[in-house]
């Protein structure tokens, strides 16, 4: 099955007349996970159609505004869409104190239950996985606690070759097991190994989110060899400075970690209100990372 | 000069393609004011390309999330843009308990100040006024406490008769005076009266803002003969029952409020998401009240 990447806003800090602040939804094995959660996500989630009740968790980067502010109206607006599932709201230590008064005033009868799991962000570690995904922590280097999030797709099922089923006449309620990788044992007690029985499962998916960061080069062990990498490209190189005080990227500085990672590809996100275009940022990180493309507003990324 | 009305949300609680939730600002003497501030706002005040450096009031009708939940994220904004004037938030009881601890966290060394001013949604009374307007709260009819606005702008200056103000030799001292109705007496010790030397002073406005509300007459005699009457039109006659359950109005009732109040023009806004189109609902009110208008994300009114 395919995952997809959906980007609700590409923007940083101040929104422009085209990008919303940050947040984003993997799509994976038909679950949805959101990415932080800025500013009009919901509102980008109507104008796109989307339906997103297979989200239960959301995991928020950091407690800056333009990763969160979009909370609150997400969630109350769940709630009149008389959502039953539970909804877990990974975070930053501070994200239940900071947003629990105000869900409890704006969403009283609410009719599932939002938890809030705070991690540490300054230690990489597990801390989410289900049945198809890991996700792990990424310390970044921040003004504010921060954590990028590396989303690590579980081992799939092998796929059973029809012809050898029938051959050794493998009852259906072996089929699960065999698929999984265990070896089947006929009548005659004769071992089949399972490599004879199947093919190989098809390739998981790594997706790693880095944003919002300074350049660090202390990431790329946990992000080495990732599928895909969305970087923030705040600043172009000419804002090099503004980049290191504000403790962002530029775009050569995200397709350099994306290089020295070796990722097989790059998306460039979170982008500064002052360029109306981003094609200069995309032209920079390809002088050092040629498979790197734009984030944008309402794109569908199929990964 | 003139005023607008500029509407930057015409939505309710759920968004939709077209409809941010409910925010406007008032243009009136080259001031702005700024009615509710749903989710969105700001976002939709940079797709206008607005400058909304003249701002320095924000009145909120009641804390319901869909015309309060962008508050956070605008005054965020107004910080990294560098606003030094202080903001004053006009609000029901409790949105200072509200909104002060993200306040803190979220906007610490902010550049300017911000005043909540808690006012009473259950009484009519002035809660503002400067040299242009006075603002006066409308007891609304809701589920949780709600108030309307008047802005009822304040006498202008008369206009001088140039060729009066010449005969009689008026110094040029005395003209602002004159302007506000003074009579001026020569050195001969003539009374010359005030009339005689000017025009009377433009028509001033008034504009009311009702939402959110079930119908109710009680607010006809504080509404009486306004210019313009924006009155909330959630629902079509068809949801009439919907409407007085959960304390809207339908086009029809909100025609009728501008009827019997006599008022010169009608915008309908705070639209449900179910319709896509909302000409239905101003078919319905146009049956009762000819000079009816949508409004509509990101349209100006000339008032």
């Amino acid at each position: 099955m395919s995952a997809r990447l959906i980007i609700l806003g590409a923007g940083s800090a101040l929104p422009t007349r085209n990008n919303f602040p940050t947040s984003q939804i993997l799509e994976l094995r038909e679950k949805q996970y959101m990415i932080d959660c800025g500013e009009g996500t919901q509102i980008r989630m109507r104008q796109m159609g989307l339906k997103i009740n297979r989200l239960g968790h959301i995991f928020i980067s950091h407690l800056h505004g333009d990763h969160c502010f979009g909370l609150i109206g997400l969630i109350s607006s769940f709630g009149m869409l008389n959502r039953t599932a539970d909804l877990y709201v990974h975070g930053p230590a501070g994200i239940a104190t900071l947003f629990e008064p105000q869900l409890r005033f704006f969403c009283e009868n609410l009719s599932f239950n939002v938890f809030f799991d705070e991690f540490h962000t300054n230690k990489h570690g597990l801390i989410y996985e289900d049945r198809s995904v890991e996700v792990f922590s990424i310390p970044l280097k921040h003004r504010v606690p921060c954590s990028g999030f590396l989303f690590r797709e579980k081992i799939k099922e092998c796929h059973i070759i029809r012809e050898m089923i029938d051959y050794y006449q493998v009852p259906l309620s072996h089929i699960n097991l065999i698929k999984k990788g265990a070896d089947f044992i006929t009548k005659e007690g004769e071992t089949i190994p399972n490599q004879v029985l199947t093919t190989d499962p098809d390739k998981t998916l790594s997706y790693a989110y880095c944003s919002d960061t300074a350049y660090s080069e202390k990431i790329i062990p946990w992000i080495r060899g990732v599928d895909w990498l969305y970087h923030e490209a705040t600043f172009s190189r000419t804002e090099a400075v503004r980049a290191k005080i504000t403790m962002h990227s530029t775009a050569e500085q995200a397709a350099s970690i994306a290089l020295k990672a070796g990722a097989a590809n790059l998306i460039l996100g979170h982008f500064s209100a002052r360029y109306s275009n981003q094609q200069m940022l995309l032209q920079e990180a390809r002088t050092i990372f040629d498979n790197t493309v734009l984030a944008e507003d309402m794109k569908t990324f199929e990964l």
